[in-house]
């Protein structure tokens, strides 16, 4: 069935509204007739089965059936910390992170990112980035949209935000780091299958420099390895979310 | 340290020669200089530390200074058969999961196949997936180049190769799914962490449809979910890649 999220305040009173985009893909698209059932999301995490009964120009607004319990997000919270990388790959990230199950991501600058800084483009491109996730969640089933925060300097984000979680691991290949089985089962942080926050640091195309490594280490991270093949940098947030999910028994057993 | 993939016969009396695109990026784009050192692997499992003594218009050629032990293909052998999908997707398909360990593709007609078969184009898109194969392979460092198969009719695959797989995995969401965890704990059929074969079956955007479904489990296929969140085509067997292999611990343990 199709799926819609509309904001929370957009559900009053057993109706929802649904507006924007989201109309036109109702009534132009999938030409969809009063009467037809869809399931609108709020994006917090509750869900629900609804009857359209009236499809105007600027909006689409329909009876709530019943809410759903849909049980599709992880317990396990994944922040993907990603150094910005170059052209469109931040895109593929966004989505192929949000349809495995990542619930933030934190674009960082590191030392050797390469991309410029423009401001003016910058709130442009989390605009995108962020409708990406939305209709990735939306794909996926998702009753949650990820949130992407602002591109922030790396160190900025090790020394404000580190500490508020259960366990972060980094992916490097310049130490003797350690699997990342081993690093998920010693941990006696508070991460398990019935919760927790985990943040995953992965770095841009060139790598993250050993200083920015030994700041990470001394703000708690945890140094793994992904295996000896090479993951590309937009691969290998995505892979490794669904590998700690996996273990956590959040991809479906 | 640049690695180029050369074919077995390249490498003869302790001596390497690099021919075809990868010398244009030796030369031009690297600017090397004889004296330089590169790695060679041959494609089936070995590789070889190499410094470069000529440099030509048409070939490079070095001498080998020793054997490396390269211990980065995976134990399990994982196929990928997939439903084709539409569009640029299978490329990037081949890329991620090369990255990630798979060791075969096998893309395939199904039922709800879109893409039209035109045998003119067939080669060159069989020849553009094989060149993706090789580039993600030497660029994970990986010591085999995957090999993608002829685009065949999914049918013909189960009767004519489904035997000879250690054990048959299907993502499908229509039936009652186990886990992929609980399939790899209780299979008994000879794969483990020091071996063995698994084919992973994705269906194309569409999925795939009840009857084939029914013919795959007859063939010895077990249905597992990959759990709530849906994937897109493109991402589930690049990501199940990934799992499967963490679950053997062949992702670094």
């Amino acid at each position: 069935m199709q799926r819609y999220f509309v904001s929370p305040d957009a559900i009053q009173d057993e109706r929802v509204r649904i507006t924007g985009d989201d109309v036109k893909h109702i009534t132009r698209v999938l030409r969809m007739q009063p009467g037809a059932q869809v399931i609108c999301a709020d994006g917090t995490g509750r869900s629900y089965l609804v009857r359209l009964t009236e499809l105007g120009q600027d909006a689409a607004v329909g009876d709530i059936i019943k809410p759903l319990q849909e049980n599709v997000e992880p317990e396990v919270k994944l922040t993907l910390v990603q150094g910005l990388p170059k052209g469109d790959k931040m895109d593929l990230i966004v989505q192929k992170g949000t349809e495995v199950g990542i619930t933030h991501f934190v674009p960082v600058e590191t030392a050797r990112t390469i991309v410029q800084y423009d401001a003016k483009k910058e709130s442009k491109r989390r605009d995108r980035w962020q409708r990406i996730a939305k209709e990735a969640a939306e794909q996926a089933h998702r009753t949650v949209i990820p949130m992407i925060e602002e591109v922030q300097p790396f160190r900025q984000w090790l020394a404000q935000k580190a500490a508020s979680f259960d366990l972060i691991l980094l992916a490097y290949e310049g130490e003797t780091p350690h699997g990342l089985r081993q690093e998920l089962d010693r941990h006696a942080g508070g991460v398990s299958d019935t919760g927790g926050s985990i943040a995953l640091i992965v770095g841009p195309e060139g790598g993250l420099d050993p200083e920015e490594v030994a700041v990470a280490t001394q703000s708690g991270a945890r140094v793994i390895t992904l295996g000896p093949r090479i993951l590309r940098t937009e691969t290998a947030g995505p892979v490794a979310a669904a590998m700690i999910l996996y273990h956590f028994g959040q991809m479906g057993g």
